[in-house]
């Protein structure tokens, strides 16, 4: 019998996937559970982008533009235009989701074996996209002690080899919820211009900034020009995640010319989204406005909740929906799997995302867990009081 | 200033889009252009398909399943078994187009420099996804005097070394529009049983078969069940080319197991196209029956209108919407850049896709062109008169 391959085996399965099954038998015994452990926001999507779909006058629904179609690569412009970023149609391509960007971007600058150096914890998917592309993480190591800042630019100097292509940032961060600073992002800076490498930034949480800080992007930093790779999604911003439409955006031609050649062979990214993608453009400003005091509200709530946790320790997310917290436990792949399977309050448990996945360093986030804040504040009392109860008497 | 990677130099542009920009300088001088290169066909999506889309409720566009969503996968079985395919949702990974169930099963089967064996001419783009994938395509030549029948068992066997993980064959065939019978079908399985290998079966024409002939699918044939790794897609069957919703669908569990570790990756495929694909399955047959009368009379009208030109070879597609034609030239990319730039009958000009794009043999198919017949009758005979006529004054 022909058998998978060796990348095959190494594909990482998502250490929430992993939970599914348990959190599915959990609902089947009638548990309600809590859903703290993805980021699939429960906020409406813009009822422009619903609008602009349901009235399609689509007779024919063809191929768009392989790089997306012009009018949203157009539009899109000024969005970030708003956002003081400053670049032209042709600098972006369209993509299926930021997750096909990130792809796009691997296979444009890097071959197999070269290596992308990203501060952990980060986004595990990151792991499943360098091996998919046949690259190497490399971790650098950031500390909840220190509210997950930039590693210092000798540590990453330490790390940086010949095969080293590019360095990787999520801004704001999943799962930290950390922002860097302007500062952090020049220390950055003058990294990459030094070693000749690539900075790409996964800006997908741009809206979701907390307490009057501001985001700085790495397309506004104008010594950047031919280094920076910015990947930007619809699926955050206006709660779209099922659109599958994100793109990505740098001022490097070759860079872009050759992620369009990646773009052509798939052909083009989904029409109905970008119909959606387009008419979310024209969300008013008073939708993020609503939407950002509610997560600061959520925020504020759960750490809050969490703080009130004797042996816990949580980071301050300044950004995106998320935060990190670690427990006074030894493993939160099991202690996860438990509260599903063993655990309730009064018949309702919660499902968390257990931190060693988002670490590829062996042994590193195991007594952590990430929370995902896209519950409303009640449910979030609710749920944090759960994970309260359940360490007074889980047993590692 | 950091450079893209050699697999980026190495991808691949599509052999059409070289020529779009002559096309778009044609069409700005008012030259009238019969599109006969791309396989976007000019059939109306089924209505229900695009209703469902405008009728639709979400309120939230979130995540669905990353394998598609239960629903599709079960109702889409209902589909294949009207077509003597026998397969359960569990065996079924919706895809974001074929294109990303081709990339999902050279991920799943193949490790960098394996390779994969393909009767030439074939779908340019399987070059890119193997570039992307870091393997390599094996070419086997399959020649329009014999209207590109499956190569013999011995000429497979000659290029089979440890490194063979799969024989892919397109069918009915794009570029060649040729359908390989049972018979041939049953030759490869021999092959792919004794070397142990996989075989995977783009079936997106499935429903394009012509003269009373039937589709025999790979997953018809039992003996294959460990083997067999089919790719669908709706773009071709419902005229939905934007939805990009495909499918791969295998008895072997370790494959779909870990296509279903690339499909978690990138979270879930597009949820408003998935909304049209299942509605799509609910369209009448009549659709289809009046769809394949249009395609065989243009068929005949292209292959009739074709073989009236002197020194022309055709073959005689039995599925699909294509058919290569040998021309008496010597360079199809200059031939189909010159109609473009420097020739017209009456102010109109005709787009054809050179044909060295589907080979892989450096030097193979420079005198041919594919051409598809998604055009109404009277476009056809005005498209090949136009050749033919451009044919009496072209120099090479």
């Amino acid at each position: 019998m022909p058998t998978v391959s060796k990348k095959g085996e190494q594909m990482p399965q998502s250490p929430i996937r992993k939970l599914v099954p348990f959190a599915e038998q959990a609902a089947k015994n009638g548990k309600n559970i809590y859903y703290l452990n993805i980021g699939q926001p429960d906020i409406k999507t813009p009822e422009v982008a619903l609008k602009a779909v349901k009235e399609n006058n689509v007779e024919i629904l063809s191929y768009s533009k392989s790089e997306g179609s012009e009018i949203y690569r157009q539009k899109i412009t000024n969005y970030f235009k708003d956002h003081d970023i400053h670049v032209n149609a042709k600098d972006i391509v369209v993509t299926t989701g930021a997750s096909e960007a990130l792809l796009f971007v691997f296979g444009s600058i890097m071959d197999p074996d070269d290596e992308v150096i990203i501060s952990e914890p980060f986004y595990a998917n990151y792991i499943a996209f360098s091996t998919a592309s046949g690259i190497n993480v490399v971790p650098i190591v950031s500390k909840i002690e220190d509210n997950f800042a930039l590693p210092s630019v000798e540590a990453f100097e330490k790390l940086i080899t010949p095969k080293t292509k590019a360095i990787l940032i999520c801004n704001p961060g999943n799962p930290t919820g950390n922002l860097y600073s302007k500062e952090e992002i020049q220390k950055l800076t003058a990294i990459v211009k030094k070693h000749d490498l690539f900075l790409i930034a996964d800006e997908v949480y741009r809206e979701f900034v907390y307490d009057g800080e501001t985001h700085y992007s790495i397309m506004q930093e104008k010594e950047l020009e031919q280094h920076a790779i910015m990947i930007d999604s619809v699926s955050k911003r206006y709660s779209m995640c099922g659109a599958r439409i994100g793109c990505l955006v740098s001022k490097n031609e070759s860079v872009i010319q050759t992620a369009i050649k990646f773009a052509q062979a798939r052909l083009s990214p989904p029409t109905y989204a970008q119909i959606a993608s387009e008419a979310a453009l024209d969300t008013p400003r008073s939708y993020f406005d609503n939407i950002i005091n509610e997560y600061i509200e959520r925020r504020d709530t759960v750490i809050t909740e969490l703080q009130k946790i004797e042996g816990i320790k949580v980071s301050k997310p300044k950004g995106a929906f998320y935060c990190v917290a670690e427990l006074p436990i030894k493993n939160s792949d099991h202690f996860a799997q438990w509260l599903l399977e063993h655990f309730d309050v009064n018949g309702e448990t919660v499902m968390v995302a257990p931190a060693g996945g988002f670490y590829s360093t062996p042994g590193y986030g195991l007594n952590q867990i990430r929370i995902a804040y896209v519950l409303n504040k009640k449910s979030l009392i609710k749920a944090v009081n759960i994970i309260k109860e359940a360490l007074k008497v889980y047993k590692d």
